[in-house]
């Protein structure tokens, strides 16, 4: 099983950061797997992901931020570390549609999505057989329930929530609760049809490709940090019914690997937007 | 050098309609080298694009009206007769950016657009020295001159106008002397980014794909029936200078697809929306 | 439900076969819902799928044949009559990857397959429990047992067999028994790197992309007529676990795709090659 | 316009390689732009690419090599420097067919690749027209006279070189000369067809993709490291003159992409394949 250390860091741009940090990292002995980088030259901003091996690095976990504070506030840093041993805690939040959360429970099961999944959530019982099927708890709980729903989050220690077409819009309170750490799936190329019924909208728009786009929610609708997007052509011959499935096959990849990527912490938001490091 | 006709119809649905153009045409010693149709359930409409080999069909094109015309009226079909050796005539209108311009020309020069390009007309002197390679017309004219710009399609007996990033609005009284026959390209996956600046626009929005539409135009912009789309995938390395240089590719496929399928009278408009038989 | 009628035909091109085949159907009262067709100017070959509405057509299935005949005489035609109503019963022959099997069930469930599935048949049991939950009947068979295996499709009356990374190969008399009617998906971009080990293959080469393709078998190891294909991109950055992964989606693609057309009766083959009717 | 050097470096890894590179650059005030790298774990390589800007940082191009010399030596690196500010030198040789070179010059006029083109090389007159309204020099050379060309290559200090379509099989003499500095675009998604008449070879095969490739010419036919491919979907209605014209733009993309990496020094070969750093 992979031991890899990860290291995230946003903070403006200036002379000497590479260098600071490749030197603390191999002054503690680290072996590096990975090194990205951006900077966003309008803004002025450094972002990197650093991974390396755990084996032989020489830092313990604990003692890591004590050693690396004066560097980051050398550069302002916000930074945070993740390692891939501690798997992070998901909730799934599906209504009827079950094609996307089928999808990830199977990339789950067959070891794609190196994640816990304490608990799934949904305002009705259909998905209830999948998730036996997949041995991970089932909680039916009413939409408008929200603080039954964030109790189960807190009492399953979920560290992020994906939306698998739930359609049912989340408090601002929830969403501030859980900030970057919610993902949804939409069933367009946003910004074009947010909101509702969308391919509806497209099939009579008379577009020639539709889309799905995975996202971060925000207390706006449809609105927040784009992680992933795709299209598929469709002719005139596609009803909307067509859109739909086609649609669906759509969904699945662009959540999916919007989930590996917050897993393999590959995601930064800055601006509104996102930086995925590959 | 191809010589086919093509019959492109619309009407009602209704029993028979397949039976009687296929039984008329087969009756004059048509042989069909594409027979393409769509049935617009919701609507009740019947769409067909029929295309036969000139050699060897009985009925002159001066005949063919009297002749169809029973068939037509018992259907209730709006119809047309194209033939290939007719080649339709183009204007180009291009303002200063020229790689539409420069690719529609190339592809013109090598073949590929089955059209006489007669004039190409625009605001600015940067495309003279590229017409007159291609040898083609050109005439400088204000974009606020539109009695001029129409005088020239006149005279030049134009068929079909595309605006190969032309960046000025035409008037209505402009647009409704070529309906269904002035085509244009936005440089947006349309409906999202339409109107102005829509690389900056996808930038901030921070998008994961830009595309390009081309499309009829109507009375209200970036409107018109969709003939086509195509996207490109972007990252957060990609500038708004990377947006503008991998959408110039996209605005090349979307327009010359559109003129070539325009030439090729596969285009048929109904509800908004285009058919694009293939 | 759809309760449609498809003729699909091949002959010789010549003038009136269009004619034909509609006034027969016009005679008979069909309301045709898709009616397309390809001519092969090279081998002068006609092919055709006509879809017509079950609901008012006059002729019985039984009295299809009689009636039909002498056009089909005339013309020279292979042909045959499918009624969406019968919904062809499909084996899945499966080894230890589960993907496409387990892609090919959900979307069976969920109803965009419209066949029946007796059986699945496997030389390992690592596909039982998906068998069991979604209630298919399920058989572990020898590779080498094919008498077994032949047995259990005639008692299942199967129609076609999808080999869903079967990772055996089929005797010729096996293969001869389901002409047409045997669907296998290949991890490549076929016809390069055919055979075993594809992904490693293209790994070493260094392709910048990866490739699926789905085919009816023959007796030629993956040289059958292709029926779909598809590519992803990948990069210097994916080692061949990802290349693995990637092509798994890619996988589910390309041969639910070709399950879905055959099933929908959209394929006809010819010249080694197919004809997938949109 | 950018003034940005970079390096490129591969050596066997171990730790502190990425110390000791940006340690070195900042102690010479550099001003990092980009930094991407590669490892291979199963060859044990390190990989990478740094680019900055040339703007302040301290070093003199004539004083970098003794500079940087020991940290070469210390990690055994292969590496070169490269400045923007020099234009690589590119010759374009190309026969008939002129779609690829007409694209280039367009993209090279328009800025798109900061290179000098100091002479077209032919063994016809065809594109002469085209090289004179770019104002390049052109050649007419027979493609046997290899000797006048290479004469040509060195009399115009040309650093690499483009066929576009050139149709030609150069000598092994001719490509040692040039390693890894002759792009070739090869009409086929390599491996699969390789060598002659690839467009009918895949409409024989029936395949539902076309695919094109540029390479680094080696000794062995269309063998070399693949720099770039890409594929456009093709159906049963496209005949042999379809592939080839919607492979021209198939061929024109992935040949200007390869060249701006190659002009960009974003291209590594190892291994017989290409690292080719975003």
């Amino acid at each position: 099983m992979k031991n890899s250390a990860i290291l995230l860091v946003d903070c403006p741009d200036r002379k000497g950061i590479v260098a600071a940090i490749s030197d603390f990292l191999y002054r503690h002995n680290a072996n590096i797997l990975h090194n990205d980088q951006h900077q966003d030259a309008d803004l002025g901003l450094f972002l990197s992901r650093v991974e390396w091996d755990g084996q032989g690095f020489a830092l313990p976990a604990s003692e890591f931020r004590p050693a690396f504070q004066p560097i980051a506030e050398k550069f302002g840093m916000r930074w945070r570390l993740e390692t891939s041993a501690v798997r992070p805690r998901l909730a799934i939040m599906v209504s009827k549609y079950l094609h996307c959360l089928a999808d990830l429970l199977y990339r789950h099961d067959s070891g794609e999505l190196a994640c816990e999944i304490p608990v799934i959530i949904s305002n009705h019982e259909d998905a209830r057989r999948l998730a036996e099927f997949y041995r991970i708890p089932f909680a039916c709980v009413s939409g408008k329930d929200e603080s039954r729903q964030r109790a189960l989050l807190a009492e399953h220690r979920v560290d992020f929530v994906v939306l698998a077409r739930y359609m049912q819009i989340l408090s601002p309170e929830f969403v501030a609760q859980y900030p970057q750490r919610i993902i949804n799936v939409h069933h367009s190329f946003l910004p074009a049809f947010s909101g509702a019924k969308p391919y509806h909208r497209a099939f009579e728009r008379g577009v020639k490709l539709i889309g799905a786009t995975s996202h971060y929610v925000t207390e706006v609708l449809d609105d927040g940090p784009i992680i992933e997007q795709d299209v598929v052509r469709i002719s005139h011959r596609d009803q909307i019914e067509d859109l739909q499935e086609k649609g669906r096959d759509l969904e699945k990849a662009v959540l999916s690997r919007a989930v590996r990527w917050h897993i393999d912490h590959r995601i930064l938001v800055y601006a509104k937007k996102t930086v995925v490091f590959d």
